[in-house]
């Protein structure tokens, strides 16, 4: 249970980190798609370890390979499932910890649910299996791009203490991808690779803040009261491994400011509806209103650290640990391609059962609406 | 679409603010469960409009009639159908905004979706449409508290700028109820209800944050990848209302420690795995792991106000609005039962799902595992 | 569990026979639609209980109350509850049978899989369930009349072992009701209603077979490979009382013709594709293809009977049971109008999940078909 | 859409004909199952082409893959995904049926929906796509044999007009096997193969009918009203390609007959509640009652044969089709396989739903029920 997400446009990915593969079979993608996979890799190549000297190292090529639902270039609206092989396990390296439950990590919940783990590193519990999220968040951008002119970009806005102050208004992947630490304030980012790299050489670990912004959403996404957007956006987050917290809009801080303050008048811009600020952070009521969506996600520091730690072992015994594999420092840089790709996911899935309930996907040009003349 | 909850502890909610009546379908509850009535009552009376000087003054009695489902009071493992009439609707107040897209509320995004709304109050998106999920909660506690000792309090943590400070450990609803602001910290709840009365007084409104936390949750509860407990806990609280935000144990304060600071140790006590600080906030991996599960809500400021806005029409003409409805200068207190039975719904499903797929609902005192000897 | 139907057009249903009411909400309803309500009391009439002389004489005037989702006369796209008053219960006549497994009922099935049931008549298992669902199938069908013009007709084919033979291509609700066995035949009809009224006079209880065509079936309903549209028509149909088989098209009697006699060969006709034959019954591959749906379910004889059964009661000691209660020496006529409602619930909910997954739901007016040219 | 199947049994197929791959991923398998390999491959190696000289001679040894979800050769509990590369394809054959709408097949109806498909073979529509379910089913039928002793066990019943009489109570697979028809009447068996070569020769298909059994289900499957265990099956079985129709123990004859002769009372044999008779095939009101279920599946002929027919291409044109590609004169005996996974996929998903909602799987040894009293 639990992996499979989404309605219409539906996942089920597969995959431990030390089995044979990771995976994603992709259920309900539109037919007729000119499907990109250099997208998708590109994607899986952001995510991918050993990418930067602030990642672990382990190896892996990654190369994504197309099982099936895609002919002469297009979807056929069958299932798209989309493999990538396990290159480099090395599990032996956690053949000593077999018996031994990590300070929060998942070896002890594993062991309580199932009665039952893989020992070789985080199994299913890994980040690892992230690889079929990205394969197929790739897709839905594909999706979201075609048909609406949807655009998703995440950065890090913080490391540990550090936060970015000066982000463009125009950011993109590519100034994202400027440096390693995927923060497009260039100051700030120089203070965080250098506050990781002493996380490394401290034996440390550090997490930090994801901030997503999703420009050109259609308007009308989300269905209350459960599948708002932005209770299923948090759900996709909080779905990602080692996050601990999401807000949208104004988040926490919002509830410090009163109404008159906090409410986002309407005022017609260019002859659309849009809102002289956006502390709603694009939804109101659980369904997009056409402003930018905008939401951060906290993610802890990783668990897996070099210095020693005491815990127990599954039969109770106290136990002192130092972890030998390799590992991030901080994972927050290569979750940005992650954060985006559950995003996607939720929008196509929401674009799609929008189109599915009311026949329409509305954008802010469709306004003054049909106000029941219909 | 979206008013479907759960996948085996599932629920149906129906109903506007200013129509017939609320309510909800249970479907999956488990049979031979008494039912007590007076229970689902008391949460709708802590719910309910009216009932202290700091909600609104809307009066609705809220009798909660049990339509099917119960057989000499006790559950028959058939759908429980639970009513709720709509009693003091004066609809007539809401003519007058008609037309207009009050800011920050979802006037305007029910429109830009549906094509079409009720304009009496605010429908759907009325936080009139909880009773349902307020009724459906105090069902799923009953199965919780029942069969493995659950226990759910939640409280109010802050009032604007008013944090609580002071949270006994023992807090129950009971002493949560001793002020009419739900904030176990006396002395903070007496200046919260005197920010909420200034901000009635202003014709303003104010926000704030909850806070909850289980106690003898079951262990091994969450369904990774998608699944994970605190991942259904984030969209389940996102789904309420004038939530903006979502953090469970360290949260976004978690990310600026250090990972040797932040992992929670395993220690044996009382024969039992323990961790010596909870940082995880009861999940590991998303599972629950035996610890209180512990997290926070944000409140934004409640968008109807009486204070003069300004604003457009479904025809795009600026328009000035002054709200005459009765309305919550904070709806935070109100909350409280809401967010209790989000997450009593949330863990009910998933203590049927860890008992459907693996046939067992752990606790600790399980320990040590079955470590693959089944 | 289980009484969830649908994926987008989405229902659930509750109600025992002799609790205070049943009922449905629907979740995923298309808004704007203009809601009949005097059309969903059409078909509740056409199922009610004591219509005719050769149905059950429990009285019920099955008044059906909109409880939500519909303001000034139209849907909003929020959930539509529908509630019916259970009336005239004289549970009391079941108080003889509490401890007894009737033969061929779910009295012992119902006491093995929840471990307790109401011995108040069928309780969950009586045909009075399915009151919600003609409710709601009255909704979809205005659905698929107001978009796409479909038309359904179902009546009586057989009874016991007499067959109809002549049905006229231009049946409609109108003429099925012509008599009060609801066959088109009335050759046939005349004798039918003589089986059932022997059938009466025995104590005894008859079968019977429906037909169900629809008409203007758009093109491109089912989602293969586990949701194709025959699948879908199947499992609604077995899923009401009292149904042991389900046949589409050729059914049985297909299996024993060559390809080449079974194929249905294309050919245009006023430039739309048609087949010259309809052995496939309207669908091929698990999709519709615009020919007519045309499919038949099979009804056991009522196992409710006057006459005397020995049987075993909950003990385990065996009994003779010589039932009281007011019954249907055949069930056949009066479940004309559920399997329309199941079939109306099965079309709306594909024709929205292939206008979400593939933007346009297409009739045979769209040939040629874009072809990857798009 | 459509290519998930189940809700805690749950799995995902993929694959096309011709594609890469064909696979599945199961979602949900219960942890700590020992994975019997050989046992799935097994079930492949039924349903492969090639197997006998009645069979298709398209060649594939269709050697299944374990991607993940499986450890030290037992579950994990978390999804395990199995792979069959397709191996020889020859596409080329098609090309010529490229724009060519073959009578009965689902080129046209998949042109329709998706706007799109491919030209080479069936696509998604041949029931090569099943490798992926006979593959899920083999691991559903461990979990059930494994648990509660559950024995699946289908074979050919009719071919044609060929209908086997005597099959003897004691069937198993490797009976079944013991001709290349898989129908336990030998005598039957011999003119059955008979009549398919004369199929071949002229040509032409035929098709038929299967019976399945299940012995020791468990009490208790089945969730009315709407998942019923036979309305499940039901779904199950019309998912498969070429099937026309179901039945479950008495079906379409069962309505011939009245009430007191289809009933079936209730004894007490060996201490064990039964029936004397089994018109009910196993399940009463929708849920298993401890009988064997029984029930029979029609296929029609294949739609492909070699003799010519008349038909359009997909711009409108007149055609004559005679078809080159390698092709079964009758899919009856590979169904067999085929038939059981479903099974297994629908009793498996209902014994974790039973255990997850009532928290416990009963047998008739349970005998007498809790009646309440729990």
């Amino acid at each position: 249970m639990g992996s499979v997400f989404g309605r219409l446009f539906r996942i089920a990915t597969w995959g431990e980190s030390h089995g044979p593969s990771v995976g994603v079979v992709i259920d309900g993608c539109p037919p007729r798609l000119p499907m990109d996979v250099d997208a998708i890799q590109h994607q899986l190549d952001r995510r991918r370890p050993g990418q930067s000297r602030i990642t672990t190292q382990r190896k892996e090529s990654e190369t994504v390979e197309v099982l099936s639902g895609v002919f002469e270039g297009k979807t056929l609206g069958t299932p798209i499932a989309l493999l990538v092989r396990n290159e480099d396990p090395r599990s032996g390296a956690y053949k000593d910890f077999q018996h031994i439950y990590r300070p929060s990590h998942a070896d002890f919940t594993y062991d309580a649910k199932y009665g039952f783990r893989t020992w070789q590193g985080g199994g299913r519990a890994s980040a690892r299996e992230t690889v079929g999220r990205v394969a197929a968040g790739a897709v839905a951008e594909q999706v979201l791009a075609g048909e609406w002119g949807v655009e998703i970009v995440a950065y890090v806005s913080r490391i540990h203490e550090i936060a970015a102050h000066k982000i463009p208004e125009t950011i993109s992947r590519e100034t994202v991808d400027e440096n390693i630490v995927r923060c497009p304030d260039s100051e700030a980012a120089e203070r965080m690779i250098e506050r990781i790299d002493r996380a490394r050489r401290d034996g440390e670990s550090v997490g930090g803040v994801i901030e997503c912004v999703v420009r050109n959403a259609p308007v009308g996404l989300g269905n209350p009261v459960f599948d708002r957007l932005d209770a299923d956006l948090a759900k996709a987050m909080l779905s990602i491994p080692a996050t601990k917290g999401f807000e949208i809009g104004s988040g926490f801080e919002g509830s410090m400011l009163e109404g008159s303050a906090h409410n986002d008048p309407f005022v017609m811009q260019d002859g659309k509806p849009s809102t002289i600020r956006n502390y709603s952070g694009g939804t109101q009521g659980g369904i997009s209103n056409g402003q930018e969506i905008r939401f951060r996600v906290a993610f802890k520091p990783t668990a897996t650290i070099s210095k020693e730690q005491e815990t127990i072992s599954d039969r109770g015994e106290s136990v002192t640990l130092a972890a030998k594999g390799r590992h991030d420092p901080c994972v927050v840089p290569r979750a940005v391609p992650i954060v985006e790709a559950m995003t996607a996911l939720v929008l196509a899935d929401h674009a799609l059962l929008q189109r599915g309930q009311c026949g329409h996907v509305p954008t802010l040009d469709d306004f003054p609406w049909l106000d029941g003349d219909a």
